[in-house]
């Protein structure tokens, strides 16, 4: 199949590319010596999960328990779910727990860790599933002040695993997400927040190692912060995500360039307002979703960056504006003497600011194969 | 079930809400004299369409394909696709006409009324359903400059019209929306771009009408033009969706309250973060869009404007930051002083900036009946 066999917008995932992506953040695992622990979050996708592990099923890391039964179903056993577990998710988390998965949760607070103390102890019901050591519960950390979790100085770390203890669920360690690295552009920016995401992490692991907990998983990680640590030590797993598709934002950091984005959505134009400069097109917000990525920090690339139908950047066209379906592309300058004036139903492919925010718009990924033949059909869910 | 049953995030939906907007606006379309064709692009639903029409599956409008499948094998027959056709769309256009279904079109440009009438004039395949009146084709207008469409002056218009003519193709009419009214506050200014986009539309046709073309159809609308005109001489049929919703925006405009929204993003705290003034919570924008809504013309409203678990709006509480799967609310004012402080799991509901945006998130409303109990699911769709 071609692409001008497609109905537009699709979702388009160029498997070459892909592939490249993954190799490079295996290769640069491989170099530091620690584990990965995808974050399938970004392509929710088990084709692409299965090429990012070589097919092993190896560990995951989740964003919802969604994902969880998706990857659970497909085989997956030793997942980890990476937002600060709640009371009305417990039913769902024992369901995972009953199937044989090997489940991580995270908890940064002391009331969190005495409710999943009350539910997952050695007295509740659920407690032979944790005591078999299929429920691990990391406790959050603060890297960057970005969002939640404990500072690796806080008090409240110990106490928070003393209350995990004290209910009889020994705290398994401590998870990070750098998220801050996505303000940082440049090498040396890069590598200096991976090993602040490194030192609290692992500093905070210490501390609860002093107090007596075992603590034995070090878990950090973001795109940027994984492809640019240059040693991690004390760390036991890295967690990335987006590497797979990469996208506009990791290109205005300086983590790929535009040739590395895997995903793009491909559009047919619906119109032209030559006085505007405008050609209108059938990607709209629906298809592209609202991410903005880095319009206020770095580079605006409007609602997405336009390729030719062969993926060829276009360069300085832009995806200016947007309604549910419709796109409004333009050059950068909004010069209308420069606007691509083309005929209604040619294609086009907009790369996403935020590869993650794009693909959740869609059903399925249409792979591009040797040639720019569409090959397969990877369906993506959604949900909770 | 009782909302402390549902996990998070879910998307709610109080009926009672939903059944009065829809009310409202057959009472102003009653008042008016004008056939609604609703908007069926806002939710995606089947039961809230039947509501929306009195279970007559009269006529809608759909913002794709996809949701003309839905629709269609639902029962409906008349439908007006409201986004420039495409060749690439012309399959399934003639799936939908060989189903029976009666599908308008719309156009703008000459060269895509040469496809139209190349692929569906009388010597065509498909000539049979569309000289047996299947087909509309609506020349779109453009009443506000905000998107697509041929100005109501425009040399243009008869040309395209000539040209389905002369693929024995008649035109069915013209079609605009006025999105330029989401850019209006309070009445005087809603009234006027509601006149603004009825009288383009009864010019435009009454030129087609002048070159001889019988051009019956005139079809205009949004929620705030819908609500606002005063009179609506020479317009068949006006177009809404979000009213059924309503949402942040609409309320922005004056066109309703925040008490009017019938749907909410039910969240839990995951933790906080007192010394930012931070409460986070399980709805990040996965589940509430990344739509800013009015935030740069009218109040910002973050990600939405937050409520206690009944749905009462708490004043000045907005999602000020969201990663995917988590939302940071705190006080408009930014104090940390002010913050929420609720434990681990309480519950809260978002407001949405904009619905359409919001719902597109989910798979499903969880529907709200009397005494605030989840009495059913109601599924919605995406895709194209």
């Amino acid at each position: 199949m071609l692409l001008t066999d497609l109905e537009t917008p699709a979702l388009l995932l160029d498997e070459a590319v892909l592939r490249a992506n993954i190799a490079r953040m295996q290769a640069r695992m491989a170099a530091l010596g620690v584990a990965l622990r995808p974050h399938v979050k970004t392509a929710k996708c088990i084709e692409v999960a299965r090429l990012s592990d070589g097919g092993n099923c190896g560990p995951i890391t989740v964003s919802t328990l969604r994902e969880a039964d998706q990857f659970a179903a497909a085989g997956w056993r030793d997942i980890s779910y990476a937002v600060g577990i709640t009371a009305n998710k417990f039913d769902h988390v024992r369901r995972l727990l009953a199937q044989g998965v090997q489940l991580g949760v995270i908890v940064d607070s002391v009331d969190g860790a005495r409710a999943l103390a009350d539910a997952f102890g050695p007295d509740t019901l659920a407690g032979a599933a944790r005591s078999a050591g299929r429920l691990r519960v990391h406790i959050e950390i603060d890297t960057d002040g970005q969002r939640a979790g404990l500072a690796p100085d806080a008090a409240a770390l110990l106490d928070v695993a003393a209350t995990l203890q004290a209910g009889g669920v020994a705290p398994a360690g401590v998870l990070t997400h750098c998220g801050g690295a996505y303000h940082c552009h440049g090498d040396p920016a890069l590598r200096a927040m991976a090993e602040q995401e490194r030192a609290g992490a692992v500093h905070a692991a210490e501390r609860l190692r002093r107090a007596g907990h075992a603590a034995p998983v070090v878990s950090v990680g973001s795109t940027p912060t994984a492809l640019f640590a240059q040693a991690l030590p004390g760390v036991t797993e890295v967690r990335a995500g987006v590497y797979v598709f990469m996208d506009l934002v990791m290109a205005a950091l300086g983590v790929c360039t535009p040739q590395d984005i895997a995903v793009s959505v491909l559009t047919a134009v619906v119109g032209r307002r030559t006085d505007r400069g405008w050609t209108l097109v059938d990607a709209g917000w629906m298809a592209l979703s609202r991410d903005r990525g880095g319009a206020d920090e770095f580079l605006d690339q409007g609602l997405g960056l336009v390729c030719d139908a062969a993926g060829r950047v276009l360069d300085d066209y832009i995806v200016v504006a947007a309604n549910q379906e419709h796109g409004i592309v333009a050059h950068r300058s909004g010069d209308p003497a420069r606007a691509l004036d083309l005929p209604v139903g040619s294609l086009l492919r907009i790369l996403p600011n935020h590869a993650c925010a794009t693909a959740a718009q869609h059903e399925a990924y249409q792979v591009l194969g040797a040639g720019g033949a569409v090959s397969a059909r990877w369906p993506r869910f959604g949900g909770w």
